[in-house]
């Protein structure tokens, strides 16, 4: 019986549980003894199957493991599309499902036609066809992209009824694979006095954002590759800047312009969109980092318990700092805690997938997770966070969005008949 | 210069040239100088773009990225989908371009009314629907399936004249979560005459294979997620046998029986399709394990070199044994090597990205690599392999396939006009 005692509150279990295979603890109410031998066919079972595509696509029985789209007919505003978090597992975002969004659409652009220059200043200003570029050598890496919006319903001064998709979905994880910038910067020729780099997108907003030159000489990479293929239409295809750890406009997608200047481009998504007023009604701006975050996953609203005895609780952790370096889990709204498993590779700049076993007695539950990373930073309070940024809900807000970069703690009730609710606690 | 001296023969250069960021050596002849500010608009750049959709799918550009398929009509015999991985980066292979083995095409099962029956040499037989088994504890882990039958090309007597998808298209990587099966044999009490656990598919042919209990107590898992979503319908939705590093076909897919046994059961496939003969007339049967293997992707036929310069030769490295340990690069046809970096993470049972930069100076070049495992194990000579298990073209095969296990290395020998054909050496 040594996996059933409790190492929290409320029915969490040790998590070497899950190490360990977690025998017996499901026993007598979630499996059937075999009732007869031969197993009976079912219909797919007595004749030939369908034929394999050349591309293959999730089953028809998969229709809910879809993206949420704020925008379904494309009418003339931002369109989002969020991950379903609720339906996946792993680290892994599939490439069909990795968060989307567009202020114009996605752009049907030509990999022939499409070009990137580097100028301003450098010493050679440069153009790069998508041949010229897949010639140089390259790095893979699996990183997270997240909006600075993610998450921002959590300032509302209520809690917003809604799942992880609606909440977190705004961010995604995937193996990128590219051109280390640095190397063609050095193929420019930096200027010394370049201090930013401005990024602008080929979409019809042209997004284009401020870079300070350091981050684009440390980790960034021109990503021609997701998760192995070439970048999907909504993530930027054929190229997009990616800025491991830093705000997911900033990765400008279908990226043609890297323009080196002294002092940052103060450009409308950087000056309107993506930086909201604080209390103070200065503008929270030139800040990049996506800190240290955390939700669970499974369970999460929309997947109901169905009756007491044991669960595995699950979800994700990322830290734009590095690599995370400890999850803790709480089924009792913070009144006491335990060490969730961490699934490896644990990834810097990564999602990390966190799983820690539970024995629902049936009672009132109040689940919550917060993360760690290696730098040393915590998910802070949703309390300090409101204290820092104030309370808006997206609606209310005078200009634009509302506080971004919402990174406290998720908070899941679950009631005795074992469905899921947000709340704040 | 210190980047572009000759690590070994024909223009192999340091493989620290990649992590430096490879500066200069391409500059003069694959970029262009900026000609005009501003940039010129092209048409996707003055108009919105197209819809986001719920679901992503690759650029209407990338048609070439798809599975090669030997019966794209569904005839009534294997349907076989090989992965372009001359098109692809990285570790990962998207689910849309995994590869597939089909007997009988692929099962369009209901996942409400799929069961999984362990029974046998058990104290308790047990079914499980698909959602008890998720209430288990999960794990997830990045590893290849490899056809046991993939680059058995290359025991043909003279080099099959065709690119890495048809020679190697039938091997793939993914991250794939689920639950540990010793955790279910745990549940079910496996009697200890039980030697062996036979897995049955729900495919019309019922592929099934016989499978030593010890690999099923060791890191064997029933799949039910790929790259985060739900299996592919290719790959065994709503679950598979996952046996991480041993023959394709034992990962059972679509799987609804594991019986636990004293003795294999000498199915068919274990004793007909999956056993090919030897010189000396034996079958070659329950041999398990993939071992190290490796293959250049870029370049590869198909993929011709554009002059003399740089480019970056790319390929992938994997080993049913554990982690990769080194890689060796040769472009005069295995008189000089010189190492390939490592594209971390390594991950064992995993593919690993290998990769060397390389200035070619226009006269005929030979490429091979060839892969060491944690384990000590190293890819043996084509003729090694030849003198064990005979030549064999698919066709000329008497009974059923030839030879199986191809492990040795593969040959791309590149002529003065850039193009690339495959060759033994």
């Amino acid at each position: 019986m040594r996996n059933t005692v409790p190492v929290a509150g409320n029915g969490l279990l040790d998590r070497r549980a899950f190490l360990r295979g977690g025998a017996a603890l499901i026993s007598g109410y979630i499996v059937q003894p075999a009732a007869a031998e031969p197993l009976a066919d079912a219909p797919w079972s007595k004749e030939p199957g369908m034929l394999v595509p050349a591309y293959g696509v999730p089953s028809s029985h998969e229709k809910a493991a879809a993206r949420m789209l704020s925008n379904p007919k494309g009418e003339p505003r931002t369109q989002h599309a969020r991950t379903p978090h609720h339906l996946l597992q792993g680290m892994t975002t599939p490439n069909g499902l990795h968060f989307v969004i567009s202020h114009a659409g996605d752009p049907d652009i030509d990999p022939q036609m499409h070009r990137l220059a580097i100028h301003g200043l450098v010493k050679r200003p440069l153009v790069f066809t998508l041949e010229a570029l897949a010639r140089y050598p390259m790095v893979s890496r699996f990183t997270f992209v997240e909006c600075g919006g993610n998450s921002a319903p959590l300032f509302s001064p209520e809690p917003v009824q809604a799942g992880v998709q609606a909440l977190h979905g705004l961010a995604s994880c995937a193996e990128w694979t590219g051109v280390p910038l640095s190397a063609l910067l050095e193929e420019a020729g930096v200027d010394p006095k370049a201090r930013w780099m401005v990024a602008e997108g080929a979409d019809a907003p042209h997004l284009s954002r401020s870079v300070p030159l350091a981050k684009a000489l440390d980790d960034a990479m021109i990503a021609l590759y997701q998760n192995g293929e070439r970048l999907m239409p909504g993530n930027g295809y054929p190229m997009r800047l990616l800025l491991p750890g830093w705000e997911g406009n900033m990765n400008v997608k279908w990226l043609r312009r890297l323009e080196l200047t002294a002092a940052p481009a103060m450009t409308y998504y950087e000056s309107r969109t993506y930086a909201p007023i604080l209390p103070d009604g200065k503008a929270y701006r030139f800040y990049f980092l996506q800190e240290v975050k955390s939700f669970i996953t499974h369970p999460s609203p929309g997947l109901a318990l169905k009756g007491p005895g044991f669960y595995e609780i699950s979800g994700i952790a990322y830290s734009g700092n590095g690599r995370i370096a400890k999850v803790m889990v709480s089924a009792d709204g913070g009144a006491t805690w335990a060490q969730a498993a961490l699934q490896e590779p644990v990834l810097s700049k990564a999602f990390t997938r966190f799983r820690i076993p539970w024995q629902w007695n049936g009672a009132p539950a109040v689940l919550q997770s917060r993360a760690w990373d290696e730098a040393g930073n915590v998910q802070p309070t949703r309390a300090q966070l409101v204290a820092l940024r104030g309370q808006a809900s997206r609606v209310s807000a005078p200009t634009g969005f509302p506080s971004q970069h919402f990174n406290g703690p998720t908070t899941w009730a679950i009631d005795p008949a074992g469905s899921v609710r947000h709340v704040y606690a």
